[in-house]
Parts: structure tokens; sequence; C-alpha cells
């Protein structure tokens, strides 16, 4: 099963001296920051940042995060961080990422978050908020109803 | 398909100030870190840390993770981080990870990495490389030959 | 003029692999985490955490920070952190801090922080507010009141 | 005494959200790596970076760093880092650092850092290296010889 891209996103960052570890790469863990850079970039272009959800009193806690390393990133890198909303119908804002560096457009790490709707009490939403429905009915994508 | 985990390190931490964001719970990004630091404390118990491998020339960059959030961690909680090495007979370094609060036992996060077995020069290494399988017999796991 | 410290906290860390840069020593700025580690030890200790002040709908934020390098810590090392509060009747906290190598018991850095009293509002606190008065009295600490 | 001002560069960033605490401000720590932002981006300007540098198997590690907070950062903000360095005959670099809110020019922090050579056994350098020297010289900077 692959994932249907639906609305994507391209950004790019630069590497960081201190987001490189003692072995003069890209600490691992430091990526999920670029995920973050890319999945804000695709929130500013589409409306659905941060900021857009936090007014409708909704939070969007990332659940799951998947990454596979392909190669290394060295300081001062610059990279392209492709973002792409994955088709689904379920109460989820499922991305999938590709990190390319720019240099040589080599493919550096893929990555697939799944974030959920919650409420401001901390409720799980099992159905997609009203203003999520709306979002994509703006964007002509589609929302399950007929 | 379960792992089949074959040792287990018990290891426990903090939340920092600086590692809340502004819902006031940890950052997502920051759990990476506290993987780290079980699969460090794993290392020191058994004798295979970082700089225990790094001795042989080798390293073992992560080339796959998997985060599942169950639940949020707040500053000030204690966590208890429980790493597990993952019977493989590939050549690679699997680990599972589940992170607890402490105060109510709470399962916040379970975890998957994946390393391999990297030389100095970076040529990914096809068969466990000596030390290892060294290791793997002083501990009595199964290291593939009969 | 010679800061005069009239309560002290010792705490202890241990420096993480993703703390270290390409130079394999720890990055500077990361030594800010481990002052806020030190403060934090210190409120815990005399009941003046982070959380102890928010209580009274108050905030301490950082306004002033100064660093001296000595040496370097290494990844692995175990650090001891001394904190110590300067005596001042301004509405301010200060503290000192050493850091020690614990190993040899070298000085890797000392440090100075101030912070003010801001209410919820954001407003700044000429004064001591009621708060930290009694906590004062409380310790038999100068409150500058005869 | 006033540092004078001898070469400035200014960049800009942008606040992630992994940057801002639970107070919804950027953690005061986060400012660190915005200072070596521009201070790497002086670096680009005038072919002083950390790599230019390395080049001739010296490092310039950070020895004193200081920081004044005027006003809060929010997550998204866009702000402007001006870095200046500071006249000295001393075998130092000493920057000056302005960071300003991009929407309203804000004063938000002042800082000043100093940095020492080293050589690759770690041994201070106590007069300018050679390639210093000659960097100073090319762009018209007091070296110290008449």
């Amino acid at each position: 099963m692959t994932d249907r891209i639906i609305l994507k996103n391209t950004t790019e960052t630069i590497i960081r001296f201190s987001e490189v570890d003692s072995m003069a790469v890209v600490w691992h863990g430091n990526y999920v920051k670029y995920l973050e850079d890319g999945r804000e970039a695709f929130g500013k272009q589409y409306g659905l940042g941060y900021l857009d959800v936090y007014r409708h009193n909704i939070m969007t806690p990332v659940v799951e995060l998947s990454l596979n390393y392909k190669t290394y990133l060295n300081y001062g890198d610059e990279i392209i961080i492709e973002t792409g909303l994955v088709d689904t119908l379920a109460a989820k804002i499922i991305f999938n990422y590709s990190i390319y560096r720019k240099s040589d457009h080599c493919l550096v790490l893929t990555a697939r978050s799944v974030q959920v709707f919650v409420d401001k009490e901390g409720i799980l939403q099992l159905t997609n908020p009203p203003f999520f429905t709306e979002w994509k009915e703006k964007l002509g994508l589609n929302t399950g109803e007929s």
C-alpha cells in the first residue's frame, strides 16, 4: 500500500553547526526538527499552520513518527524538504517527507508522521473537526462526503 | 511478527524545562534523546557503548527509527526507559524501547531503532564485525553459527 | 566586588552524546541546560522551583547570563554543578554557578544569571513579590527589612 | 569602554516551534544558536567561517559569552541578527551581537562572545596565527604592525 500524496510543499534549510555530532554528521534526532520545518512550511502555504489550528481550540499532536536514514548530512549542507499530505478519510493528518541534499539532489531521509486531533481538554476527536473538513473542501480535497 | 528481546536494560531520567514545548508537554522530537539515553545505558551495562564500538573502528549509525506516542510527559516528570536488544542474525543492532512515567507506571512511548555497522571509511558491513560476534558469544547469545 | 553566596546546591549530571559537537566536546550552548539543571536542583532543595514560583502567578525570566569556559567536556563525562544564590536586596534572583568535571574535580565553567519577577500580564515587579520575601524570611535570609 | 565594531554582517532567521518553551516564548538557551547563526553568516561573508579556520589546523572555541535579554520572541517570529567584529589587537576574536524582531525592529537581545585560537593539540595561541593576520590585512584591518 502506497500513500497517495494530495498536496505538497517544498522548503529549504541549512544545517547548523550545533546540529552536527562528534561523527561530524547531523545527529539523527535533529531530523525531527527538519520534518517540523517541512510541516510548518506546508501549513504556511495552505493555511494549516500550528496557529491556524490552535485558533479552533484544537491541537494536533504527533502520535506516530518513522524515519528512514539513507545517507549523512554535514555542517553547512543545504537541504530541500518535501512534505506531502497523504490522502486519508480517517480523523488524522498524515504527512510523508523526503529530504534531499541540495548540492547533488541525493535523497537523505524519508519519513512519515501521523497526527490526531485533540481538543483543549485533551479529548481525542474521533471524527474530523469542522474546521478541517472545511479546509479540505476549500482546497477541493476528498472529505468522504458525497 | 513480534520482536524477541534477548537482553534488557532499565534506566531513568527526568524531564528538563528546556525539553517542554509551548503546549507544556515534552516536544515530540526530544524523545529521541531519551532513546539514546536508554541505548547508552544498555551499552554501559553490557559493554556495547558507543566508545566500546568505536574502539574497533566501527560506527553504528541509526538507519531506521519509529516512535509511537501513547500519552504526554510534563516538565519534572521522572521516566523509566526500558531498552531491549532484539534477536536477529542480520548484521544489525535492533532495539525496542518502552518509556514509562515513573509516578503511575503509565506507558508513554514505544519505539524501535535499527543500526548498521559501518567502518571508518563509511563502508557498510554486510556481516557482523568480529568484535560483535565475540560480544554475542561472551553473553551466550545466538550468533547463527553452530 | 565579589558576589556573596548565601545558599548553595550541588547536583550532578552526565554528558549526552547529542550534546557533543563535531570537535568531540560539549557544544558551548549546551551549558545553558546544565545551568538550568543546577537552578532547578536548587529550587527543589529550597522550595523555589519553577512550579513553586508559577503557583504565585509570577515568572522569573533570565535577563542576564554570562558564561566563562575554562576547559572542555567530552561525551560521557560526569559533572558536578554548584549553584549559589547571591545576596541582593534588589527585586532579582542572582545565581553564581561552577561546573566541575567529576573525575578530576577540574573547574570547567563559571557562570552568573540574573532573573527578574514578572506577573502573568508580563509586568516587571520593581519590588520583591510577597511570596519571595516570605521565602527569604523562612530561610533566615536578609529581606532588607529591620 | 565601548567596543569599536570594524566589520558587520546582518542575517535573518525564523523561530522554530521546537525552540519555544512552555511560557510560549523562545527558551533563553536557544539564543546561543542564533548567535552562532550570526557568527557563521559573518564568516561566510568575509571568509572566516568555521571551515575556513579549521583548514589552517586552528579552532576558535568560545571562552566567554554574555547575553542581555531585552524582550521575548514567539514562535514564528522573524529575527534580524547583527554580528559585529570588535577591534582588538589581542589574539582573540570578539563579536558583538544585536538581535531584532523583524516586524517592529524591536531590540530583543544584545550579546558578546570572545573566542581564542587553539591548535590541533589544544594549545592556546598567544599571538594571532598567520592566517588571521593575513585575513585582517586583506580586509584592511589593523594588525598592530606598522
